[in-house]
């Protein structure tokens, strides 16, 4: 076992996009567990949209990372000794560790990995924060249902690619937006989504050409409408909505470097004419129901029905280049940094 | 009986703002009913931010008046001559007759009033649409609880004056926001909200003094923010939204002139932060359960519960003036035309 714990610093908070400046790494002793602890190794680290929120100093649902503090992070990681009788040393493990190679826990809201259901990163992907947050937005945000027509911005993202699944699953028509030809053929032809396009395709006004390619993937028009970016992509979709659809807001990624609150449309009037709505979520407000999620999402898995694919970026030491290149849609399917080898 | 019926017509779609020349008073001799007919005499004609919508040939939930088509509004009428068993000469019935004197129907979709209940032209308001819409809006759309904060836009209107009201009825908090120092009083000294402030005393930056006056009216937040008016007004609502708020998205007045959508800051982002919703309807949705709602409100107005104001123009001559009165705020409570004495 290493000596030292490496650690990802915010240094200070990013104006605009982050910069490698934002980030400071830090080497410190790895710590030993007290009588009611156990020392963990990190072995994957997630990289999500949310986290650019954290960063900031902006109100929100959840506290800032101070300055100086380590970044947070949603994790896999290896028990490497255990004072808890419930996790063994071995034991592989899933919670909110951070970014760094060594953490101390007391074992509250950490999870037991089952390395035989699926590779254990799937923990922070199809059986974990964004398997839940899809399961939830789509079925229970979104009210999705079968032979609706269910339009999913940021189809090859984490969530995205995972939401229109599910309502292939379900029996719902799925039409993705993404960033890029490839995207577009990996979550038709490798996802299963009925159509999609690529939102990078646009000439000269986004808006115009985001809603013509709706209007033409979604003829019968647009019943649920799962938002993981916000912005122009939004307002089109806005346009198509059918009477009484649900518009699940998971994400506005497009908006979370802005500076300034971006202007747009007003969008409240499209919702009193087709009386539609429109619901944001956190995924844990589900927490009351993750089994039952992670265990439709598993048994799915098992069968086949959901695919998925990492973009894996090796080492810790990358981890802010890896950050940065989701925000900027460099990955396909789940963003992770591999920390160690499990 | 008069041998003419005055009749206003759609002239011209209107470009912004209605003008006068977009009506026009037309004469046509009053019309005989057939054998599954009766002839109904105007006494109150109800004009209605929606009405603004029917005048334009944009996309909408309902067809547009044609033009040279007979304006479309909410009436109270007596029945002057009836080949119906159910309605008989002298009774005082309720719909949507338009703006005219006389009117053939076939007493599909027309309600009887009982004239002992309350005014007759109550049926254009605490006992028909308005009241229905504030009704549902407030408990169902916004799920309104004992002990929350209500938000209430356009409150010294006919369907904001009446959802203040229905929040202190179950128990909550209700603050308003009106145009002008006399409606603030008359929606707190009056209608008994709780507190209310005037939206024209802010002096530079409409959005700032907003925000800044529900911070103080609303300390414990907004829970449901029953929205009539969209546009500055409602972006500062959002800022004061609860976790887990509710809009209830009545109607956008302040947009309903304007030629091009008018832009404003995205407001999807803080539904995803505070778990929030935001949710259009138009009454007729809950169209089967009228009856549950026209009985609630007839025994809360019985009670002395629910108080209300009117403002009526006399002559159905000058019905389009008070239609453009009406749009600019013009009224306290609800707005009406009285064309004929009961």
């Amino acid at each position: 076992m290493a000596s030292v714990n490496r650690q990802w610093l915010l240094a200070s908070r990013p104006v605009g996009f982050p910069q490698a400046s934002d980030f400071r790494l830090a080497e410190t002793p790895v710590p030993k567990p007290g009588p009611d602890q156990m020392l963990v190794r990190t072995l994957w680290l997630s990289v999500d949209p949310y986290m650019r929120g954290r960063m900031s100093d902006r109100k929100s649902y959840a506290a800032p990372v101070p300055i100086n503090g380590v970044l947070e992070g949603g994790t896999v990681a290896r028990v490497e000794a255990s004072n808890l009788p419930k996790f063994k040393a071995g034991a592989i493990v899933e919670s909110r560790f951070g970014w760094q190679d060594y953490a101390l826990s007391d074992g509250k809201g950490v999870r037991i990995v089952d390395p035989s259901l699926a590779p254990v990163q799937t923990a922070l992907f199809v059986l974990g924060m964004p398997g839940l947050t899809a399961y939830f937005g789509l079925l229970d945000i979104g009210q999705a249902k079968p032979g609706e027509t269910v339009l999913v911005s940021g189809a090859a993202g984490a969530v995205g690619s995972l939401a229109g699944q599910i309502a292939k699953i379900i029996g719902a028509r799925a039409v993705g937006i993404a960033g890029g030809a490839d995207k577009v053929r990996h979550v038709v032809k490798d996802l299963g989504f009925d159509a999609a396009f690529d939102y990078k395709a646009a000439r000269d006004s986004g808006a115009a050409y985001y809603s013509a390619e709706i209007g033409r993937l979604c003829p019968q028009g647009v019943d649920v409408y799962f938002d993981n970016v916000g912005g122009e992509i939004t307002d089109a979709a806005f346009i198509h909505l059918n009477d009484r659809a649900r518009v699940a807001v998971c994400g506005q990624i497009s908006q979370y470097n802005a500076e300034q609150p971006e202007l747009g449309p007003r969008l409240l009037g499209q919702l009193v004419v087709k009386r539609a709505r429109a619901e944001g979520f956190l995924v844990f407000q589900f927490a009351s129901r993750y089994a039952e999620g992670l265990n439709r999402m598993a048994e799915w898995l098992k069968a086949g029905k959901l695919k998925y694919r990492e973009t894996i970026t090796e080492g810790l030491e990358h981890a802010p280049g890896a950050f940065m290149s989701m925000l900027r849609g460099g990955n396909v399917g789940k963003a992770l940094v591999k920390v160690a080898d499990g």
